[in-house]
């Protein structure tokens, strides 16, 4: 792998030579900014060596790979042997890509880059450097077809057309909303690249990023037309035909893009999302056009669930709750009694949720972590790689699953055998986080850096944190990540803090990574719902999704606040409401055990 | 008093007409942004009737005054038959200013303003808004001096040296840490016109501003110099000349500070505040040099307690908080056996204080709210308009000192008899969100916005909202208000979010507000200290400054969770500790009954 990288690197070399650029950028990105990327966009992992889902490869003489803290160790060792510098982004003296370039980047040279994988806001960025370092920026070069043989094709999946009953609102109602927003900004046309965006939008879902039902796509909305970009694998079928003919859209080539915002004869401002929209299109537009940058108004309207979705929703965590309880039962039961290991584990959790009805896929792969393992955040066992599970320690494993009717996300840890009083008290300080903040009441307005202390307050008490957010949002079959809302206690600069509102579905999940020793997470998904209006104002809290026992075995019972006791107890009355009503005789029984009142 | 202002608005409208303006504005200030402003400056009330602190008039045809929730009741009954229309800020459909003047103001006529009084922010605002208007602005005008028959003279107070021991650092120090900002953010001058900044920056006080003991003054500092602009009555003593000759820096007069800028050939940047510096004085520099737009560096230092100022402010507290256990039980012991009243109590506080060492004033007019007077926020009692004091119900005292060696400021709310169970549930939870706040830990950089819901919460859970932040800063023998820190949960548009630092010292205030019927609030001072510094960053907490007991007649300890009720008890502790050795015989048996554990 080691020689195969030097080689590509070579020939990126040269290449970058004939064109006269000390520098090309091979950011991780498709032409949409989606968080995973089909394989058609692994350019970088190709270049590099690195597998890591985060990461932005610099080449020039001297090359680097700037990657966040979950990736460092991985990265290193995929990147030895390469040549390529690891920059550990975030640690002190370690300056970003952007100050590395403004550093390096000299006049009368030239920086490329596939402008088509770089959002406007990074865009720009590079550019007021170029221009400060008097140097030349080339954004519509793509050296990866010519350097990266047996590229994988451009998935070009199944497009999943939707009921409308359960989207809850038909295309031209939301369109119409689109409409009004358009006005209310006094822009003639809005164009989207965000994939789950447009799905939404239009009631449609794709297959071409795994566990991201999205379909390769862009829209343009207009206040008289809307057209629907897709790939003609993906559209050219009798259903798609039939549906489109009903809709109030056109659909075209999603290879026609560039040619029809060449055409087009804008006479109004164009609205972009300058996080999302790529910044070779903005180029595009913006030399006939006046571009209009602001949050795309389908962000909010997508993050708003309405009653029919919630009403979904509800019902699917409750079956996908049944397969968690149902695995957990499993693997207390037989570990330490049949073979097992973080993959069969793993597997068997898969398999319930394949059983389960309206499943349709994982919403990402499932993370099985045994003992020291689970301290890695985002570990994945690989069969060559992983742990056999015994009667003993703790196994996290988080999972979820994309179904006809919502996207799940859920993570336990469980207890199979003996474990450490340091355990039960980093596993019950978790608990009590993610009680205490399950059961907030907020005013209108907040946004999660108000509420973040109320999961974290338990571990800082102890000397703890965790070094990433507590909640993010979700999607409605759909990404599992999904934004603007977020439980974050202290935003990137230049983040954005979302309030939060009805309707939103936010994740829970505060944990405890030792590094060597353990790890453990509890996960509950949550809709912000309306709670009293009061003279002092409109508050908001939490409606629980999840209904998945807390393992009793890992709670230390005496450091429970009463009120704390009341939550949990209370918690574990609601799982057995929900989910006993689903189950055979002798699960319940066992259901009734593991959610008895402390 | 209505007659008069109706007679004073048509004088002003005819020198507004003779200089073609269409608009005139006064607002609430003086030339240093200061929350509270002398007699000199008083020219809003002077103009409007209104005496409430905060407000700006917009006089024209139709003329406005904008202010705050505080004081929406208040300047309904003050501006009643003056003309003058009330603008509540704030509430929903109520134009800002600056949104009433872009729809009224109108093309070719102007808008006339004192620039002194106007901070470089608002300046650039109405500068924009007239120009988007077609509209001309006019800066350099006061027609106060014109108007004002019997304006007060500007005050020009005595200036106090402080003891370079009490200061902890010299002024030569301090003016060395401004000029390392100076060089490193480029600067040839600092220009500063913040009075606190400015008593900070050269260890001394003044007296022109009840209760906030500043001198007027600007300060110049560049790499080799340092010029301090006093008043000559305040300046021209033995003591100020002498101080002169042993620092260094050179006193100029007050008045000089304009033809100073003007002769002045600066060769570099000018840096000032944005949100401190007055317009004029802007607009003067901005013809001859650049400036450069940045929060002033003296604010954070300022805002960080060295360690011989905490240990000064230790002892002050401890001294502060002997005078109010006393009037403590004085009040519960005295209400209904004594004729009492609102002013009375208040004037008992207030001697308990005076014959304390090291007093020097009050550093705010106390706050006596009997029964519902407390629910108003910001209550005056007057001699006129007061309550009689009897054994029933709540008292509200809210006071503080300023001292050789601190500027104390403390609420507590006692019960001078019978109160109902719901006046209990509410003083509970405000002392239970109190001591939950103060008992945080919580990781370095953590802003107020992060801790507020601590405090906040347990009257969330109730459904009740205080309508104003958690907690403001306090300066040293300074100004009982003092920024960057804040604990609030939502920031107003714009309004700088600081991150807790070291040494940083906070109120600690929630309350409930009843209207009609009670208030309640409890106030402890802490300083942010040095936590444990653990693999996971370091920690940050708070130590508490003020030792004076909750009135355990009003704590329903059936609502206090067991932290709570040890959190109680400990800080009970911890009063007795620290204040009984200042006590007599008597005085501490009493302590340890009002103190005993619940």
């Amino acid at each position: 792998m080691k020689a195969n990288v030097r080689e590509r690197l070579q020939r990126m070399h040269r290449l970058m030579q004939e064109h006269h650029m000390q520098y090309y950028l091979v950011t991780t990105a498709d032409y949409h900014n989606s968080e995973y990327v089909g394989e058609y966009f692994k350019f970088r992992e190709y270049m590099s060596g690195f597998t890591g889902s985060n990461g932005d490869l610099l080449i020039g003489e001297e090359s680097g790979l700037w990657t966040d803290g979950r990736y460092f160790i991985q990265a290193e060792q995929e990147l030895e042997g390469s040549g390529i510098s690891l920059f550990r982004m975030g640690e002190e003296k370690v300056p970003e890509l952007t100050e590395y370039l403004k550093e390096h980047l000299r006049e009368g040279s030239r920086l490329g880059f596939d402008g088509r994988c770089i959002s406007i806001q990074m865009g720009k960025k590079l550019e007021k450097i170029a221009e400060e370092n008097g140097a030349g920026l080339v954004y519509d070069v793509d050296f990866s077809g010519d350097v990266w043989e047996d590229r994988p094709v451009l998935s070009a999946g199944p497009i999943l057309l939707l009921e409308e009953e359960i989207c809850g609102m038909t295309v031209a109602e939301k369109l119409e909303h689109v409409r009004k927003e358009l006005k209310k900004e006094d822009c003639e046309a809005l164009l989207l690249n965000k994939l789950d965006d447009i799905m939404w939008l239009f009631n449609i879902r794709g297959s071409d990023v795994p566990c991201n039902p999205v379909a390769m796509s862009y829209a343009v909305v207009t206040q008289k037309e809307a057209w629907l970009f897709l790939q003609k694998q993906s559209s050219q079928t009798e259903a798609v035909k039939g549906w489109e003919s009903k809709q109030p859209l056109t659909i075209l080539d999603y290879h026609d893009l560039s040619a029809f915002l060449e055409e087009y004869e804008f006479s109004g401002k164009v609205w972009m999302d300058e996080r999302q929209m790529n910044y070779f299109l903005y180029k595009l537009v913006e030399e006939k056009a006046e571009v209009y940058l602001k949050d795309a108004p389908t962000e909010l309207m997508k993050a708003r669930k309405n009653e029919e979705e919630l009403r979904q929703i509800r019902e699917v965590y409750k079956k996908d709750s049944l397969a968690v309880c149902r695995f957990m039962r499993w693997v207390k039961e037989n570990a330490g009694r049949i073979p097992m290991t973080e993959c069969s584990a793993a597997e068997y959790m898969d398999d319930l949720r394949r059983k389960t009805e309206g499943f349709l896929e994982l919403s990402f792969p499932t993370i099985s972590g045994y003992r020291e393992n689970a301290a890695m955040m985002h570990y994945k066992a690989t069969e060559q790689h992983q742990k056999e599970i015994v009667a003993e320690g703790m196994l996290l494993v988080d999972s979820g699953g994309q179904y006809m009717g919502g996207t799940t996300d859920v993570t336990r840890t469980f207890a199979l055998g003996s474990v450490t009083q340091e355990m039960k008290n980093h596993f019950t300080a978790v608990a009590v986080g993610m009680l205490r903040l399950m059961d907030a009441r907020f005013l209108q307005g907040c946004t999660g850096k108000n509420l973040d202390i109320l999961a974290r307050g338990p571990l800082w008490d102890m000397g703890i944190d965790y070094k990433c957010g507590t909640g993010h949002g979700i999607g409605y079959i759909l990404n599992v990540h999904e934004g603007p809302q977020r439980i974050i206690w202290k935003y990137a600069p230049g983040a954005k803090e979302a309030v939060l509102e009805e309707g939103m579905i936010l994740s829970n999940e505060p944990g405890v990574y030792v590094e060597g020793s353990h790890g453990i997470r509890t996960e509950n998904i949550m809709a912000v719902k309306k709670d009293v209006k009061t003279g002092d104002g409109q508050f908001l809290s939490f409606e629980c999704l999840t209904f998945v026992p807390l393992d009793l075995d890992l709670v230390e019972v005496s450091m429970l606040e009463n009120k704390d006791r009341e939550r949990l107890n209370r918690y574990h009355r609601q799982v057995y409401e929900q989910i006993s009503p689903m189950m055979e005789e002798e699960e319940r029984a066992w259901l009734r055990q593991v959610t008895r009142p402390v």
